[in-house]
């Protein structure tokens, strides 16, 4: 008896079960919204964290709430787990696909349903792109405000599984902060909706334990956007610093003297030469770092506020300031920033983006701390960042191809989340856990809080069908990782010693 | 055998049970801390509720976590109801004792643990008074935005509860908004912390569910909330209108002219007319209702949004316009505002102050049909409203001792709540459900959202011991009621025809 046999045994039992499978599904679906065949079903083996990849047994293609009540239905009653997946743009795998799962695109739901510029939301469906809403919301003077980087492909529904945010959040929120109303079926065919219109609802506030849900808890069929009125214009400071700890110091006297930049964010200069050859921002490639710092409102408002700012990075030991001119300086200054993840790609073979969050006060500590991980690993990090909110996103620059660098990358970044979670922060600022940093939970939290969470999972899906094995680790897999939290650890939380 | 035997025989179990419980609970507990006696718990029969009252079993006074935890180990072991109480000023009975159960009162946990003026949070134990942050951060330019009218007496583990909000909750949040991090016991005494420092964390979003769970998920230990600058300076606008539906229209141009005031609060004529001769704020009486206005911010800013505002509410007709030229003044215009419920009650022997939400485009809609309802109930009814959020507080004017006028006050305010609802409203803004609301949860949700939210209250509190019977009406409730929402019924909510 050879290693092949059972394989091959394995691979029969699985065409078996897509075939029942699959049969079961086209009799609720129309046949083209059924992919089984591995050369359909290819497109889907991953979403943006293009490094772990699995094909999956099926993919669904539903257009209706109707057709996903019958997918639901169906997977129940052949205990078939479901994994949901919006546009595929997600960077922490949390719609990567299970070897005997069904994924479920939500991507033929893409009706604006409704515009309501009186009450300044949209009702749209879960396949809608981010920058649609806004395109659509244009001609009422209104969009929506979070912005991904992705936000020319990524879904809406996407966005409300990872609590997605943008270079804006800061001033404007994440997506909890901008979604007002979601419609969703749970596991067991039930069509659910969650929040109102109204500032506060009645009931627990299962709204906002839906969104950043990552797929767990339910499938979005319909949600309800809150619209902003599009600022009367936009200015932008870049403010260079000789040292990074001086910028980081900016960012805390920013917010200390009662300013919210509409976007304040920070590079450092691995990153500014990163960028720099390849878009031409303008930026100080001699600084140690730059800032960008967003102002906008009304012409008044944003002329006093860019006077204020000013102020603060002239004192907080600016050694050049530029402000934007024109409309098309401002997007100038900006497409460096946005297109940090692309010249990674254009610099180094392979790169790792990591997306911890610590509180402000810790920036430099944080950044020196990765100094020296550069050392001990032997990788480069360019640091760009969301530091209004203290969000990182270091990129480790690695090339796959020569042995062990992937382990040492990702090694790095497993300990550059350790250090986040040390110094009172958190690791994943936007980008969600999914399969990425499911191990990291167990640093994060301890063993109560992790069957908090179970138990309002299980609330929701008892069996356990819906995107299973992602953003919550089990105590089991936390044991195995080595990383269980234990009573009187150092980390900044708590349980009671029977654990 | 009379009627007096049984009615014996229950309040002889009851004073044995007391006396098992009380016993146990000494055990764990010092002496003071442990109130049986009726003498000693009569204080706590009600909370701002006080048309309901019940005297409690027992009271306990903890101190400390531990204590907490002790206590519901005591309760879980011997399957004793609680119902936690902050400072018992909630306006829907949320803490109204049980007749066989235990009242926990955090009253004793006083603490401000840490004063972070550098990450602008304070950790503060659950007793503290709302105002005591404001007051201890004051120091430091810092103050804890949501003001609740109760805000010298009520405290903040109250507030979590109940997610109060106050009349700057448009521009500022709810407590939900504010509150970085809840540490709270479990009924099965595992600590756990929820939330954090940063703007998002890993896992379900627990914080925002346990905020306004009105004590049915566990019991806060701690908080620590957002601090936010005191603003340079602040004015309000008053502004008279002849017609009801214009002040309401003249609100909506507001936040369509992309202005969030402070404060957006609107008074009807009953209103002005009832609190005028009690507190001489200076309100035009004449006038229809009155709008008040406020801007914060820099000196600057102020100006602008003065000189915005003012424009805006002359376009929508407003037929006088007053300023605050000073602090004082500008205390002396929100005066008025902040007394109008003692102000009812000096004019009347009881009122009955509801708290319903609806989206702002329909305010003029529902406040004729609340004047309908004045006609039709033959009762009074005053408005003042958090108008910017759709948040309205009726008060109903009514003497209980005249036989009939309290039921006609409960349906009058059932059918303004009824109403509410269906314009896409809810039953509650900022008060919360409590005992008082149950009935209307059945108005506002359909049974699967009503099974949603007990799903999650059982995966945090199996055995059901905590607060029970408040916030969510089960079925049977409900089928008693007579509401049961049924499917293709008027109501903007949506369920599965199974039900």
């Amino acid at each position: 008896m050879n290693t092949a046999t059972p394989e091959r045994a394995v691979l029969a039992d699985i065409a078996a079960r897509r075939a029942q499978v699959a049969a079961a599904l086209r009799q609720v679906l129309p046949e083209r919204a059924v992919l089984s065949e591995p050369e359909d079903t290819r497109p889907y083996e991953c979403d943006g964290l293009a490094a772990y990849r699995q094909l999956p047994m099926i993919v669904v293609l539903p257009d209706s709430e109707a057709q996903i009540v019958a997918v639901l239905q169906v997977c129940r009653e052949l205990n078939v787990p479901i994994v949901p997946r919006g546009a595929g743009t997600g960077l922490s795998g949390g719609a990567m696909p299970i070897a005997d799962g069904v994924v479920l695109s939500t991507a033929r739901l893409n009706r604006i349903v409704r515009m309501d510029a009186y009450s300044r939301s949209a009702v749209v469906q879960p396949g809608v792109r981010n920058l649609a809403i806004s395109e659509a919301a244009a001609q009422h003077g209104l969009y929506y405000a979070p912005d991904p980087s992705s936000q020319i492909a990524c879904s809406i529904g996407g966005n409300v599984a990872e609590n997605s945010g943008g270079v804006h959040c800061l001033k404007y929120g994440l997506t909890v902060h901008n979604v007002l109303r979601v419609r969703m079926v749970t596991l067991e065919g039930d069509v659910v909706e969650l929040g109102g219109e109204a500032l506060d609802a009645p009931g627990l506030d299962l709204l906002s334990v839906f969104i950043g849900s990552e797929g767990m808890l339910g499938i979005v069929t319909e949600v309800t956007v809150k619209l902003v009125p599009k600022p009367a214009t936009a200015r932008v400071i870049m403010a260079s610093f000789d040292e990074v700890v001086a910028g980081c110091h900016a960012v805390a006297a920013l917010i200390a003297a009662g300013i919210i930049p509409a976007g304040l964010e920070m590079m450092d200069r691995t990153s500014s030469r990163m960028v720099e050859p390849f878009v031409q921002a303008g930026y100080d490639t001699e600084a140690a770092a730059i800032l960008l710092c967003e102002a906008d409102g009304t012409i008044e408002e944003v002329e006093e506020e860019i006077a204020r700012m000013t102020a603060v990075l002239n004192t907080a030991g600016a050694s050049a300031i530029a402000v934007s001119q024109t409309e098309a300086e401002r997007l100038k200054f900006w497409s460096g920033r946005k297109n940090a993840f692309p010249a990674a790609g254009r610099i180094s073979p392979d790169y790792y983006c990591m997306d911890g969050t610590i509180p402000r006060k810790r920036l430099g500590q944080v950044l020196e701390g990765i100094a020296q991980m550069e050392v001990k690993y032997g990788l480069r990090c360019a640091n760009v960042f969301h530091a209004g909110d203290g969000n990182l996103h270091p990129l480790i620059l690695f090339n796959a191809n020569i042995p062990d660098e992937f382990e040492r990358a990702e090694a790095f970044g497993a300990e550059i989340l350790a250090l986040c979670v040390e110094v009172g922060g958190t690791i994943t600022g936007e980008h969600g856990v999914g399969i990425e940093k499911i191990n990291s939970m167990c640093v994060q939290f301890a063993p109560a809080e992790l069957e908090a969470f179970f138990s309002v999972k299980r609330a929701f899906d008892p069996a356990g069908l819906l995107n299973p094995d992602k953003a919550i680790p089990t105590l089991n897999r936390c044991a195995e990782f080595g990383k269980m939290r234990v009573s009187g650890g150092m980390l900044p939380f708590s349980h009671l010693p029977r654990f």
